[in-house]
């Protein structure tokens, strides 16, 4: 059972290649199996070229201590760990450092809904977080990036099952799923979503986010018991 | 015979993805037989790099009604019926969500002919529609989408022959022509003109149309009655 | 001879779409024996896929007849021609709707030389021509691109083997060298260019021509009796 | 021993195509090998694809002469060699014309640190040179360049082994690293953040450097006695 887990990582990971999302290492793919109570996390600093399956670390999800692998997990794990805990109808985590995703978390920026591609899969704006705080850098750092993540939902009363991506402020996204596969389809999403959003206010300054029936449209007959689309 | 235009659906179809104009899903190509008044068209939400020609939905072209094949039609299939109905002389429609020319749709501008990249294929400004009322976006929502498309023609007076692409604001761009091909080749020069476009005007925020004499040369030598261009 | 000449001008075209320069057939090149008073050209709308050597097309320099061929030649023709026969020391000319020189071109703006890419290849500003007047859209038009294109480096006093590229306002780059391998590489680098100014502008606004004595050193020590680069 | 450095530093070339950061010919890496006080470098102007081993060049550290090799160093050597000697703890330089590097360079600016990409390679601003004086381009133009750069980091108390990178004005990047491989490493990270905060800026033109903290922890995460990144 966690053999196959450690497949579908592994096969997440490699598709985050695929679709351009990363760069040398700058990138992982977990996700979570909550009757074990663990989670199943690409390893820190491996080259995608090189990982196996083997590679892929088991963490138990109370703890935080790893339960299976011999190699250290991706440093963000906690943060992982977090939204794990919190947002408890996901089951897979990507966090990348995905140019124009990228270019909106260090711009500090929300992303708003400006057409259907963002209205089919984020039911709303991507919220981008606060700046943390110097003693939260300090503390236990990736913990606490997750712990800002949550706050930023709660806050703002957003459903993360509705919107499964945020923007971390100075730093860059994370987007999740029902499983590994599903977030890294979201997170190819929210890139293109960053990229057209870049221009789209480059030719109108002015452009707000779209008619709310629309969104309500466009996400409702893909997500939800009145769903269309699809076979 | 249906055969042969289902064959020709998936080539078009798969074109889309060669020519980098469609992520995951995101763009659908139809066909019309307009002797059997039918059309032909892709499934809806079926991967690329699966889809067979035995994939492709047959529907009938007034009623709206499949008439053969065993998934469902894409959920445009209401915008591609309307179209054919209205602009009886186009023989394909491509649906996609191009990256720059959903930039300018989601900016709800029209694409200006700047060149004679545009010239040689769009005779004039491509048009993109005004917003959708709640009360069609809440009704038959893609039929209202067709309907829309050709409102934006016919009040503007231009010939849909002519100018064989639209952007439907807030969503994206559909482009169509003789036949299923020659709307991918459409879709993919809209895709051009929409990047060149971007970034001309940030270069000549001033930057007006092009000189008439110019566009009537660039168009006329590649169509109509004394076009010189090709072999 | 001339059956090497058409090898030459088939793989200068394929390396157009292999540098990415070209969609669909959107580009030409070709190439001149100037002591048999012919030049070799791509036939008019042929696939580059399909394309061979055989295809193409000779014609002669002075009067514009096909001299050899069973295809038709660019429709651009006789625009190669009159740079052929004007800048009497060029060996080849390249045409091509590249994404960035076209933006430029469209844009109606030269490209000045911001850095020493710019200037290991052209020895200043990359000149855009003026708008063509409608009689001469209306009358030999291609005829008429060529000498626009003339006119342009002999008032403003540029040497056209030491600025081997133009932008034609409202349409695209031309580029040319000492053979038609040589044109292609200057188009190479005439997009780079393009779009590394784009770019440079938007970051510094106030940016003007590089150093003098830069430009100097770096197009001096590539071209000329003095240079020292390469082996 | 030299014949490994050779296999060196031809990988490190051909990585710089691998990673899109070169156009034609336009890059060179060396390395250094301080115990024979020789550096390995590309010969000038040799196209990638045709490259070997053997064609690099051995080059004595203080003279500059050519020890080992039948072709021309690369023209940017003095460069190279005046790096190696007043940088000490460097073991191999990129150069390159990457795109949006370039763009800055040839903007005149620095790259201020905008988020944790940055902060994980270089810790604070990746600076731009001063333009270089008529005399130094007329003179020792290579040395003349390896001294500004060098002056830079003198002059702005920025400790090339933790910013191991540089903007030359008006022309384009030199990165640096470890060994030759590193260098190419640090020249990817460099072209990914001129990337991302060419656009971080447009989207929030008010945006400064990120928090000291934030830069601290990144930095240090992966690099000191207390690195806690990787395997």
């Amino acid at each position: 059972m966690l053999e196959q887990l450690k497949e579908e990582v592994l096969a997440a990971n490699l598709a985050l290649s695929k679709h351009h999302l990363v760069t040398f290492t700058w990138g992982n793919v977990s996700t979570v199996d909550r009757e074990r109570g663990v989670i199943v996390i690409k390893p820190s600093g491996v080259e995608y070229d090189v990982m196996t399956a083997e590679d892929m670390v088991v963490v138990d999800l109370a703890s935080g201590k790893v339960v299976e692998g011999n190699k250290k997990p991706s440093s963000d794990t906690p943060t992982h760990l977090e939204l794990y805990r919190q947002f408890e109808h996901i089951g897979g985590i990507v966090h990348t450092h995905s140019r124009h995703a990228t270019v909106w978390a260090q711009a500090q920026r929300d992303l708003a809904a400006f057409g259907t591609t963002h209205g089919d899969y984020f039911y709303g704006s991507i919220p981008c977080t606060r700046l943390m705080k110097d003693a939260e850098i300090e503390g236990e750092y990736e913990l606490e990036t997750g712990k800002v993540i949550v706050e930023t939902f709660r806050e703002r009363g957003i459903d993360p099952m509705q919107v499964p991506a945020v923007l971390v402020a100075s730093h860059g996204p994370f987007a999740w799923g029902k499983d590994a596969d599903n977030a890294v389809h979201n997170a190819v999403v929210l890139e293109e979503i960053a990229y057209m959003n870049l221009f789209s206010l480059q030719v109108n300054p002015q452009l707000g986010a779209m008619q709310q029936s629309l969104l309500d449209k466009h996400y409702l007959r893909k997500h939800g018991k009145n769903a269309y689309y699809g076979q």
